[in-house]
């Protein structure tokens, strides 16, 4: 399956390290998101929406390895029990606060992806589709308060 | 950039026609995911969540509008404002409910899914993560409760 860019993504992050963990983890970190000039229509009625799910590409990603350290742990876990970036197919995703669009241009917030992603696709956000109480949430449950005080390291690197 | 099939999801709709228009109007739904051998061992530690995050190709999907009128509303809207299957990269998310994991099989439920989707990834889905209060949510405000009652038509296909 070949997917292509649609946009690129500039946020202050150059390089992987002591990046945030989660857009929870990025709260106030500004970026823009360029669009290809031909898919500019298709932003149309979005300003409509505060967030926005982006699903990009871990360009810097290289391989996968199926049972991996998260930032969050200090032990293997199954690559699809993370969100770690190296992984069979390298999609990420990231819900951003959408503060304004500017013909191509969108300024978003809460920002934890590196600077020159991809871009692979835009959904809006909407909590009756997307927000969901879970019974049971492995072996992330007593680690999540981490997500405040933990940047990324080299392990992916 | 080429991403690869790493699963099957098989479910109850066989065609575009007739089918619930997001997890939230397929309750009850059950389908399950085949992975491939090979990506088993990245399974482990995912049956601690009761929910996760499927990203997959709309493979029926051919070509893409960029504004396209949603199943919820009678209005043309940006691409990107949607979660219409023809995007210019066809990559639909969708969150269910785990069941159970048996060898390299998931048991999944709540499926808005067409049979022999492939699958592109899995992430846990953690409500500290992935939950959020907006501000605005656009056109769809007034349409939500439609999601009970709607079923896709042909306008996709």
């Amino acid at each position: 399956m070949i997917f292509k860019q649609i946009g690129i993504i500039s946020t202050p992050f150059k390089k992987r390290e002591g990046m945030p963990i989660q857009p929870r983890g990025a709260k106030g970190v500004k970026g823009k998101i360029v669009m290809n000039k031909e898919f500019s229509i298709g932003l149309n009625d979005l300003n409509g929406f505060s967030h926005i799910i982006l699903i990009y590409y871990f360009h810097k990603s290289e391989g996968f390895e199926l049972e991996t350290k998260p930032f969050l742990d200090h032990k293997k876990r199954g690559i699809f029990s993370t969100r770690a970036p190296k992984r069979p197919n390298s999609i990420g995703i990231s819900v951003v606060k959408l503060l304004e669009i500017k013909s191509n241009t969108l300024y978003i917030e809460n920002v934890d992806i590196l600077d020159n992603t991809p871009l692979l696709d835009i959904k809006p956000y909407i909590p009756e589709f997307d927000n969901y109480e879970v019974e049971k949430e492995g072996w992330i449950k007593n680690k999540i308060e981490k997500l405040n005080t933990i940047k990324s390291d080299t392990r992916f690197i």
